[in-house]
């Protein structure tokens, strides 16, 4: 048998390799820095990790994360338009777009993207709490706000059948150049969009 | 003030990013999928944090890890030699030696390498623990198997220096061609010395 840490660092490196984007040797690059930075940082890592299961919960109704105990930032905010819906993948989607400040409406977080290949169904996602919640806001217009990739569209194709009887008016995010770049930075895909998509200028 | 996080989510993104080779984005997406893969994995991660705490200790002589009440699996080791020293820069470079199964003695991990830019000095180093060691195994030889960075080079040169009057004998590690590799793949600094350190065919 040949020498390596002792158990308690190998299980270390297990869990943190176990976090998206971590290799075999950056989690043991991690746990040695873990080891030499001083104990009360690992301490610090596992006191955010244990606060993070107590003091954070999922709203209820749009997905996005809140604090235990206090209403929906986005929810709850008597400023945001009620008859509009912006769908997203994940939480982190819901920063981009507030970031871009284009949006004023509610959100709701699917949790993920239909992907056959990773076993992820529509069962998986929060697709029975969007159709409700568009019944109950009730809503106009729903903006599917999800990734120009197979699977983004397949979930969007699939949310638009889902909610065809329901009358809302189902949009989805423009395709087209990105700002700031020219012609040769863009693949012939999103040419394509963009001529497509072209409008008159004004 | 545009939206964020809930409190707890951001000081997990903050612990997350202090982490070596983690930046803003990764720190991010690593709180999401944490959040997002059952709360159980934050909570393994912070056993695995906390166990390192109070499981793991460093070995006073050799400065590798181990279990807490366990003698040393290096020093302890009675096949190995005593004789011979091998010094590194830290823990994980002892593994790296075992696994080329060429090195069968003691030892002696710094912690780093000077590096005034980095107000890494000797003191920081177990560079007096290295000097008693050497007198009291006692030692013929060591090995400095540090980098063959500036920071490497400057560290072997002090610990030369540090052990020129005990009389033991101190090499580095051979420079040359890396394993499997043709000339097109190493940098001339690296060909300079495999020309210097040529050896003749036996």
């Amino acid at each position: 048998m040949s020498l390596n840490y002792p158990a308690p660092i190998q299980r270390l490196i297990v869990q943190l390799k176990s976090l998206p984007g971590v290799g075999p040797r950056s989690a043991e690059r991690m746990a040695l820095w873990l080891l030499s930075a001083g104990r009360e940082r690992g301490g610090l890592l596992a006191d955010a990790l244990r606060a993070i299961e107590t003091d954070v919960v999922m709203c209820e109704a749009c997905g996005f994360y809140n604090q235990a105990g206090e209403p929906c930032l986005l929810c709850s905010n008597d400023k945001r338009q009620r008859h509009i819906v912006c769908v997203v993948e994940q939480a982190a989607d819901v920063l981009r777009l507030e970031r871009s400040r284009a949006y004023q409406g509610q959100y709701h977080v699917l949790g993920g993207k239909l992907s056959p290949l990773d076993n992820v169904t529509p069962e998986d996602l929060r697709m029975d709490s969007l159709e409700r919640r568009v019944a109950e806001l009730p809503a106009s217009e729903v903006i599917l706000a999800l990734g120009s990739d197979v699977e983004g569209e397949a979930t969007a194709n699939y949310i638009a059948d889902l909610l065809r009887s329901s009358g809302v008016a189902v949009t989805k995010l423009a395709q087209g150049m990105p700002a700031g770049g020219g012609l040769d930075h863009v693949d012939e895909l999103t040419l394509h969009h963009a001529l497509q998509g072209r409008r008159a200028m004004s």
